[in-house]
């Protein structure tokens, strides 16, 4: 049977698979993100001793996805030192001979979740994963959303709520964006607490971010019109937080949008990755496969 | 040559066409928007006189465009008096006994532009019409967005400006949502005009205005990624308008998302239709193409 490769390229940590077509994973290793030529070195090594057909790559971006553009294949203007402007899809091609497929982390992640997660039939849906970032992977008609670049949905514009005044985490957007007024930095320097998920459930502190994702889910039901919404990242260990992320989504949409799946079945329309952690790596897999 | 039918179905008129595979329309009228009845059959009446092969509608909505619905192919919870429940689709397939392929009104303007206009390469692309309602038709990798059910784009959550108090016009979101903040009504009602058109460019209806839609268009850009963004409607008959609505989408958009087409060619990537009036009509006729 041929063998696939799968990486999931984060900030932390870089995640190599050797996969089948079934599905199955033969053989899995972490590699510790350091600097790009040394990462790739290691990850050029691990695939050299298992040969591949094909290797699906889900990586940390902004990348640059535009098959017609001279940079085709590298990570844009991170902040991460050293790897803005690296090309990995030509790095990794070069080096193994095989043909290489990227997209971010979040696309793989949602495309993962369509391929062997619950949802195989649902052709339309969204991950966000909410942590130290917030972003989304969307596919719509089964294909991962990559156009003018890839969705950036955690620099949508939400609203402050009123009874807030943090000046936002975002570099670039201050408390004007969602990952400005939600993401893990902003709930530690708000509330000063170390970790989100041993507050009590009734605390503001998950009210209030409840809130902020719910706004967000809003204009993600507005726009991409996903059939299923798969929510992961750090803040879900806070186990009260989807509660109340479903119960103010339906309210804030306030009937406007009616579909069963939101007004009878909002539990299994917002939910956590049913791949749990592997939704990452099973969808770098998946774009080596299709 | 085979001829296929187009209908643009709107709360006020419905426009008819006959037209061919090369985009030429030989037959065209405009029918009242009155009872579904008697709507229905003057479009029945104009298409048995032309013979056609298949038949493409880009309605008002929202739509039911879910196949597997007992509903498909209806209208749902509009408050136009007697078109709530009605169906389009099943009304015209039995009494024309062709394949009718329905879609929103803006989804099929954005499928038109695609297809007939300038962006014929463009496979990404958003268009927005701003009047007494707002919408979007989204395309994605060359598709319209169906899935749960259709963008609604107007309800998306934005930030109301600080030295703004208007209370809305969304019956559901008050001035939550880019329609209640945005729409033509929320123009006059917010300044007490009866033109927004013939407002000096330096007026600050036009700067709000303006703020809002760059606000809709930075959310629009952090999700679906369009290469390409259509702006129609009556509030572009405001020549003041569309440049400042592309200087605030850069400067909302603060160097975050970083691409020519934003900071070399906004010009070029927030536009006008290029079909004027006919990207609806030509939208519809694509339906039934392709």
């Amino acid at each position: 049977m041929d063998l696939y490769g799968a990486i999931e390229g984060g900030g932390t940590k870089f995640v190599c698979a050797i996969g089948d077509s079934s599905g199955k994973i033969i053989e899995k290793i972490k590699i510790s993100t350091q600097a790009p030529e040394i990462t790739s070195q290691e990850i050029i090594s691990f695939f050299k001793q298992h040969p591949i057909k094909k290797l699906g790559i889900g990586c940390f971006g902004p990348l640059d996805l535009n098959k017609n553009s001279a940079t085709y294949g590298s990570i844009t203007s991170t902040p991460k030192p050293g790897w803005s402007g690296f090309n990995i899809l030509r790095t990794l091609k070069q080096a193994l001979n095989v043909e290489v497929i990227l997209d971010t982390d979040v696309n793989g992640a949602a495309l993962g979740e369509y391929y062997w997660g619950l949802s195989k039939q649902i052709k339309n849906l969204v991950y966000i994963t909410i942590g130290t970032g917030i972003g989304a992977g969307i596919l719509v008609n089964g294909e991962t959303v990559k156009g003018l670049l890839h969705p950036e949905a955690g620099h949508m514009f939400i609203s402050q709520r009123k009874d807030d005044n943090f000046e936002g985490t975002c570099p670039f957007h201050g408390n004007l964006c969602f990952e400005g007024l939600a993401n893990g930095p902003a709930i530690k320097n708000r509330w000063h607490v170390e970790h989100f998920s041993s507050l009590e459930k009734d605390h503001p502190a998950v009210d209030l971010e409840a809130h902020y994702i719910a706004m967000a889910l809003v204009n993600i039901i507005c726009t991409c019109s996903p059939e299923l919404i798969i929510i992961g990242g750090g803040v879900t260990d806070q186990k009260a937080l989807l509660p109340k992320v479903r119960e103010k989504t339906v309210k804030l949409l306030n009937g406007y949008v009616r579909h069963d799946r939101i007004e009878k079945e909002i539990d299994k329309y917002i939910i956590l990755p049913t791949l749990n952690e592997n939704s990452g790596i099973m969808g770098a897999l998946t774009l080596a496969i299709i």
